[in-house]
């Protein structure tokens, strides 16, 4: 099952460069094993903009969120999830 | 080059039937077309909405352009278009 | 799986008073046997307005679009879908 | 009396893990007091977001404010309220 | 118990000038009515605007939506409610 | 000359409680005492919010502002002030 | 007592030339006329819009609702009302 | 003087095809003048949109008005104008 | 060349009271001056907010800039800039 | 390949005076130079806002973002991107 997630960062200006540069390995790490279960198959960047526009496949409502809650930068970020059907044109 | 591409869709309610059955038509066969091709690799239905969320891969905004303004319903849809841009954290 | 959805209706106003009719009885119909089957267990009038928030309980996004495609005052209709999932709160 | 209430909760991202736990630990139980004494129906988790959507069963405004403004989070939640009434077609 | 209502009327411009006059004419009575009743204590006209603020004093939602399901006007006004709670400094 | 008003409060939520309960009682001297002379007819408080829906009823324009700049609030609200007319429905 | 008020121009793309020129001109009379009487002391269009900002000095809010729902293109406008005080820094 | 100037049209989807024809010839003879003249320098297509962004070099305001208002596509168009000035970085 | 422009002051709520006077004094000077010199004809308070309408009346859009970021409260306020032409029915 | 560029700063008020001094002469260097090298050849300041729309000609959607996330501001800037094709009428 399909959504796609919108996701924009606001990271505090002051947050120290070192504890920043932590939560961002982290979150990469977590997003890259997501992406590699077949979880999280798409992710973009937002050209100019520190957010991400993503494709989450998961079972259930509660799965996605539970994924979207454990993200390290989760706290940081404005959510936004679009659940998506299979479209009648689509030809795959 | 990537672009994540919303159209919602707003017929006359008053618009024949068969006219928008044909419509539908044109537009599909357009669609599968271009999926085919490689430059509209995903559409996805909003559910409860006459709306698709779609991506295209395209090698210019121009072509871009070109390739949404001859859409069948291009005169019936709003239309919003997100550059994308590889993310750091892609595993792909 | 919960789904809270808001539906937002726009007759237009010079639609013959039998045809408006016949379409909200079909409706009714509709809407109640979806009730009973259980797939859309809550349904409440939004006060002052020509609108409903109701809640489904479906399998997938793809029956819940099915579902709400197949109204019919789908054409006429502005509908929001917001996914739910369980609160760690929730005492049910 | 129904009522569906949306409320957005924003906790400080400097505040102290500590004072955090303590205040979801408080709000948890005023909730659940309350969703066990029939005045709060329903609670769901809006998917990505540290938000809810509930419904809650009063019987006149006045008594729903005092509900809502004695929640622990109150100071920190935007919250949104809206009246429902019956609708036509609800078959219960 | 107090509510807010916010009516913004929208004829269309081409209703005839006959229409248009007996409708309002059938509003007018049938507000009066509801203000003598005591069910509707305030109204205002939103100053530049084909709009108004209104107070409305009923026993519940239900009653609320059913007196302004009614209105003449309704199928051409956008109508929004606040409920309205007792304020710790009114001195009434 | 009657203005509808809304009050929307947002105290810092790191304001010592000392200082915030001062700042409500005086806040709550000088509405009661505008109350009493009349110029602040009505106060309802927002169901759910930490905000209000006022009706001033002033000579002018200035006189407002003068009476609003004053509320010991007033550095911590944002304030709306709609102007409203005699309706020609009133019965009053 | 000075007021800002903007109004913004909607007129149908299909009403007949002659008779929007009609209301044109009857409504450069009746600004012309306010204009001179003193109570519309300013009008300026908005640049690349059919729109224009006002002032308006009149005794009190009913005057000047009484002012603007007899323009001849009430009908075709969307009207926003600011009220205004005298600035402290105003040296006139 | 720049002024970056965005304009949105909205044709009639039942406008006659041949009246279409003859405004965009219209509209595009007039832009072409007025680019060839300087005072036009920039404009581009909105991908996916029939609007445009331009950049305009004019005189004075009454000049921007009085080139944007005869625009053959002026009552079919919503435009918004944003005053430029000279970016302290700008190399030219 | 008139310009209508919108100032919204957000002062921090804990800028020393010291600090915020002096500010406040240095902007009414530079205001006053601007006001005698011509270049800021009007300037009104807003009823109800900390802001301002003004029309200020320059040569170009490079001189406007310059006064704007100029103004001692620049770094703490909203400011809208909108171009005014002259209005076919102005009789001044 | 064009893309019109929106970029609003906010730097926060408290920030060393020297410290933002440093930032913008860094951004000024860097915008200078990517002006010189064609890849921005357009920047306009927002008259009264801390803010410009730019032009940039750049390859691709990913050359795009990384020129714009090495922008030394782009920690206290909102940005958007509205890609931009070629205009039928324009004459260049």
């Amino acid at each position: 099952m399909k959504f796609l997630v919108h996701m924009d960062v606001n990271l505090p200006v002051d947050m120290p460069a070192e504890q920043a540069a932590e939560l961002k390995a982290t979150e990469k790490a977590y997003s890259q094993e997501l992406q590699r279960s077949g979880k999280w198959p798409e992710i973009w960047r937002v050209v100019g903009e520190y957010a991400n526009w993503s494709v989450f496949d998961v079972e259930t409502n509660d799965e996605l969120h539970d994924l979207l809650q454990n993200l390290p930068l989760f706290p940081y970020m404005d959510i936004t999830v679009v659940p998506l059907a299979k479209h009648p044109s689509d030809v795959k």
